[in-house]
């Protein structure tokens, strides 16, 4: 296994890659499968810490949404992949129906690949401002949520994970949702799947270079993640060139006159001046992305207000 | 004096206003004024809490640049303009040049006329993130400072005093330095008009609804705030349109006639269903905007970063 | 009747001006109204050259859907009037269901209350150049649309009537739908009401400055004009003012002593040094526009395209 | 020679590429070059057919700027490409100093790397409009521009091509600056290279899926182009890797077991399902847009009011 071959942020591609080099499942993850009409779920958990150390994830539950079909940009397919989005989330959320959700947008506005969050950010329907002014009766079915897209280190200064902890500590929400986008190992991926995770966001991961996470060991509060693939690191590319050329070198053993250490100088070499700074995304990005973020936002505003008839709180509040 | 009559962001505004209903300046406050080619400068000091409750502003230093010329957009006025932006921030920055300082952007991005906070940040240098890898020579050179732009109650579900003093907390900066846009009293300021005040900002200032403050009681830390008039209240224009009216009523008495609520009544009926929450702004505000946020930017820049020799130290970051 | 008095774009609130000035509507105009559950329809038709005239308006069929409802931001609310939207376009429409149509969007979007125009076209379905790849069996069913938000003068140097011309001469659609932000006279209006004229849009109609229209006489095919009232004019404001304080002045017959010479002359005096370039417009703006595009997008999308089952045509595109 | 080894908009790469695999300059082609303090540009004139053929370029005269020091951020270095461009461009303009030039924007506004064209547009100064109101004694210094940014085929349904020609056709300039994202061979390149060409635009060139050019032999008018790379093809990264790998073979002959044909399969088959619509982009791609759009439309700007005194001007129009 080489740098390369493993630069995913996704645990259902981590875990392929395990059982690939392996001929077998890690035996401390646990999967389970499910079947809808133009998607497919699965839900890895990583229950040891060496499965986690193996597949360089955190022990916890690792859901992806699956649904090539969500390219043809179907009303129909949208509105199923918001409603697993939805379910999925409720089943994460174990704070009380009325406690405060704090819903973070990681990354770069600028950057088309890497605006997931802060354009779902943009359609979320928050309320928290709206506690004073709401009936009586209608106090107990509108929960308390909030929203930011607070930018990247390069804009700010700041590290998100400072700027989050520092809301967190004075709004003191219950939970955090945070969105990102994400790098795959498979192109196939972009923009067809969604990972939830109860396992925050680590330090590194995701398109921004995090140095801190946003995690219930930093924050304090449990941090739920959302995440899409939009972009396949470069040399992941070349690694796959590399690896389908060796398997087509049969006549030689010259699979042998390589090892990772040859491979990796060579991959450094052609992404020279950039390095791990390159990212590999289709042109139609942008349309993915706002696609996606609207039936992201879609599945989190179902998620966090299940008991809300909309068309009759809204006369409330205009 | 009506509700209408004063209703301004700018102290050099309710200084004239008191001065023009009492036939002199308010004895609590100091005014001292400087000549520029192409702009003048206006210190206004608010010496009392009796001056401070008369002008509804708060004690403290209050400097207005004013530049009808700088609606020209020539360079040479636009540089003055920086140049004295940055002189007068040095002047009221009382912290180690080495203090790390927080830049807060409010306002509204989605909004033309509450916008500029957010376009200052987009153009301010920021170098806290670049501490570590500064190389020893330039450390002493370069002050630490930071940005953001948070975005609006509306758009967060959060004051944004709460998210600034949670930041604040949690990055400990020295200083803040908000930018707002302003409403004014007189239409001419519109786009003309600088003030920078060491009082910071306070709940109901600016074009948001400001519920909270940023000051040095809430923050803990000085608070300098420095603002455009980009509105005025329609009820303003109402008001001064009565006040014309009235003033050319000659043969009778009839302003007499009529009592300063009978007029607030009457405004209120032309102002339905709104009231307060109508702005009167030019058609040009984009392009005032956008001039004046570089114009901010780069005296801010100026000012916090005064021994840095850009050009010798950018080597080292790219 | 004053200067001030007159300044909307839209034919209701002419034909309201005229009947209150005389008592009674004008001759020349046809007025036939629609009850809706949440909004009501009122079609305005100027038969008469003279109405037209009197009405400072072009002969031809004015459709004005009025909602207060609209702000309350309801799902359903919003499904009727574009429901509405669509229903009317269709109504207008008088080319052939596999005519090319071109929608423009009218207005800069540096500028939060002229950005209507462009924020429809985000939302627009186009599919003209994908008459190409379409099967033969959707062939039929997939009207060519274009479309363009061209920017303002100050943005371009061109007239938007020039460009327009331009590309009409060289795509030949049968068919202009322009979309543009408008001026009201009545504050109550501002995102709560849409027109939907056969008559194009007229040099100096709307936010921008147009010198040149967009008619059929100028284009040489049909135009059809839908337009959202997101300002009102300060100077309608200051008049209302006059107006209302003039009533109230009973003692005295005032109101003879004032022209409509004085009036303007006072009002000038106010909105000195901006005059006709300032606008009134609420606070929210950014939300109603934001609301209304989507609103109009999905009834012009349903109007031009009533064949197309989406989820179907789809597949064959991605 | 294979497909993704000649994926370049550059001639300065076509004919590197072509001197390595023939060992010397095409003999079609003269080259010049010239050194500054902080960059170099390289004059490539393609004088045959058969040469432009090889190069797969047009005839014509290709000026490549090239400054590694521009990824610096130095304000220095900016003014020295700006004022290259700015005498290239007054180099191959040969329309009279008072003729209507169009600058044209093209690219996706949404999508990062194929922003350039739109963003550079944003900084234009244009003055067609402003030509009524100039005083006499500057009537012979103001040349009038005007400038579009028509969006993308998949955004407007239209190919830019017809767009820019119904509007050159109705505006009549004499001459189109095209401003364009393009794709280079060399990871270096990125960002730090600026292509001026007398050719214009050719269909497939540039980061959109262009099918009609912006020529003089489809406008009528001379059409200069002006290029920054952003992206390179995902597909130039494997081929490199491919290549750098059966360098790296020496033991046995196993170069000579590969042909073209089985390393474009190879090729394909990591590519899929995206094949050509993959670009490598660096991280930092926002900031490098940035930064070149301003240098460019400083130099455009420069170049085409060499006359102008700005600041004098300035007072006739605000």
């Amino acid at each position: 296994m080489n740098e390369y071959s493993v630069y995913t942020d996704l645990a259902l591609e981590a875990r392929e890659i395990y059982a690939q080099e392996n001929g077998q499942d890690h035996p401390g993850i646990i999967v389970k499968e499910d079947k809808y009409e133009h998607s497919q779920v699965t839900r890895v958990q990583l229950t040891t810490e060496e499965a986690a150390r193996n597949l360089n994830k955190k022990i916890g539950n690792y859901i992806t949404i699956e649904s090539k079909e969500i390219r043809h940009n179907s009303k129909l397919i949208e509105k199923e992949i918001s409603q697993i989005i939805a379910q999925e989330i409720k089943n994460l959320i174990k704070v009380n129906e009325n406690a405060t959700i704090l819903i973070v947008g990681l990354g770069n506005w600028n950057s088309t690949p890497d605006s997931l969050g802060p354009k779902v950010i943009k359609h979320i329907f928050v309320t928290r401002h709206l506690q004073d002014y709401v009936p009586l009766e209608f106090k107990h079915k509108l929960r308390p949520t909030c929203a930011i897209a607070p930018g990247v280190l390069g804009i700010t200064g700041m590290e998100t994970g400072e700027i989050i902890k520092g809301i967190v500590e004075r709004i003191k929400p219950e939970l955090v949702l945070a969105i990102d986008a994400l790098a795959a190992r498979n192109l196939e991926r972009l923009g067809t799947t969604i990972q939830i995770a109860d396992t925050g966001i680590h330090p590194g991961s995701g398109l921004g270079s995090k140095r801190i996470g946003l995690t219930k060991e930093t924050l304090g509060i449990p941090v739920i993640a959302l995440g899409v693939p939009t972009v396949v690191h470069a040399g992941t590319i070349a690694y796959d060139t590399v690896e389908e050329l060796l398997d087509n070198l049969t006549e030689v053993n010259t699979n042998q006159a390589f090892n990772d250490l040859q491979i990796s100088s060579i991959i450094e070499k052609i992404l020279a001046p950039y390095q791990d700074n390159l990212m590999v995304t289709p042109k139609e990005i942008d349309r993915l992305i706002d696609d996606m973020s609207i039936i992201i936002a879609n599945g989190i505003n179902s998620a966090l207000h299940p008991k809300l008839d909309l068309e009759e709180v809204m006369k409330y509040f205009y």
